[in-house]
């Protein structure tokens, strides 16, 4: 496959770089050329530009919220008028459902494709190619597209042919991740103050009923009290909970939890901890109880 | 071993059959005789009051709440006055933090040991004897039940020398059963109202980050919204909540998670659906969202 790629950030540069692995023609655009260079050596090409990139008859996107998108796309980056009719878009970003839904109305009034595929999973995760795809679009477009996800995945999710549903999923998922998360921190803060040893309890939890991937990796970091090093930064965990948000407002769905989550990330905002993990939401409830940070 | 037991309720009753099957005496008490009754088939014996189950050295107690309980060791069931010096009870009910702290100091008094042994699971994993125990108590006296915990579990966890301890980290656990269920109920409201199929959102999650069996159990019952058969009431959830609440207001940790939930089990009460299983509250999240119940 000859895919053109645009975002070599902290998951769209381990991405491109399993697509080459996987024998695929990569030509690659990052707003920060030496990162795009850096893949050369493994077989990449540069894109000086998106329009460039999008010469290409499978584009994949990887960047970093709806502005960056939305200037790539329709802005100055000039890729709805450069890729052509019949090419797919396939957008991996975590983005609003709201601009999902635009890309899809106007790809189809181009007489291009596009298809909404974001990922689960933390830079480690693209490193090792072991993401989960949740692929949205067209059927055939989202079949065209698979030897991409394969690349870059250990399993695609297909559960709707309309796009925009593959960015509720992945905000949702985010959405439980952030719940796990704070209710790890008030359970351990909990324990703590009754002198219980938090790794102790993580083993109790990840034991018995709470043994999943997302119970092991952040009770982790929450048992240390120790978020480093940092894989999904505070202003993205805020982002996401901003965008489950409005995707549940605009389908009349209160959640009150998210409403509490939100809270939890404008309050590390407000602490100057914008540069922290996002699983950082955890300490709040243990400062909160009075107690020290551990590390 | 010779062992004491009293109270046969969903949980009760498969604990002692286990303990009988795994070859020991059981002297079973339970205030609606018939249930007693209903082991002597197995072997069992039945005990006419509290202070008669008492008399083992080694008594087990799992009941429904502080009450029952206070009721059998200081009120009418003379339990403290009957128990022999040097022998033990084990108190496996999901009790408050307060109840446990006292009992602690009452046994202590009367030249008794006092054990709490508080366990995870539902009725059926009682049946299967697959509960995880956490005990905590002294050294000597908690080596002493172990044979009793084999018969009913799958692991014991032994936390803390302190017994209160145990209680703290059973009603934390359940506080994080009842996360997970509002989480999940948030959640799949969320996608149901963009049209996702229930059941395939599950699959996506229990086959990628949340794998867990606390996820399995809950994710089904929340994806069928079909809360049958009821295996924890309504007001068992509220009681635990409540606890979970006071014993860390006495500690000075304030859980914003745990309130939020807590309104939710008066919610169902206020709507009388306190013979409903507590994994209900899942539905009032799609009822806010103006979903009709899928069942």
């Amino acid at each position: 496959m000859k895919a053109g790629w645009i975002g070599l950030g902290n998951m769209g540069l381990p991405m491109a770089r399993n697509l080459l692995k996987a024998g695929h023609e990569v030509l690659a655009h990052n707003r920060t050329r030496s990162r795009a260079e850096s893949l050369q050596a493994e077989g990449g090409k540069v894109a000086a530009t998106p329009a460039e990139a999008a010469t290409a008859p499978i584009l994949a996107t990887m960047v970093a919220d709806d502005q960056a998108l939305e200037e790539i796309i329709f802005g100055s980056g000039k890729v709805l008028e450069t890729l052509p009719r019949g090419a797919i878009h396939v957008s991996m970003s975590t983005i609003s459902v709201a601009l999902s839904r635009r890309l899809a109305a106007a790809h189809a009034k181009a007489g291009q494709v596009y298809v909404s595929a974001p990922v689960f999973g933390r830079p480690e995760a693209a490193m090792a190619a072991k993401l989960f795809v949740v692929a949205c679009g067209p059927p055939e477009a989202v079949r065209a597209c698979q030897p991409l996800f394969d690349a870059v995945g250990q399993r695609t999710f297909v559960m709707s042919e309309d796009a925009p549903v593959a960015n509720v999923i992945k905000l949702t998922g985010n959405f439980l991740i952030a719940s796990t998360i704070e209710s790890f921190g008030e359970a351990f803060a909990l324990v703590r103050k009754y002198g219980v040893e938090p790794k102790q309890f993580l083993d109790l939890l990840t034991s018995s009923l709470f043994s999943a991937p997302v119970h092991k990796t952040y009770g982790t970091l929450i048992a240390e009290d120790k978020y480093q090093p940092v894989g999904f930064k505070v202003p993205l965990g805020l982002k996401d909970v901003r965008l489950v948000l409005a995707a549940a407002e605009s389908a009349s769905v209160p959640l009150p939890l998210a409403n509490l989550i939100h809270d939890r990330f404008v309050t590390l905002m407000a602490n100057g901890m914008q540069d922290s993990d996002w699983a950082t939401i955890a300490r709040l409830a243990a400062e909160n109880a009075g107690l020290k940070p551990m590390g």
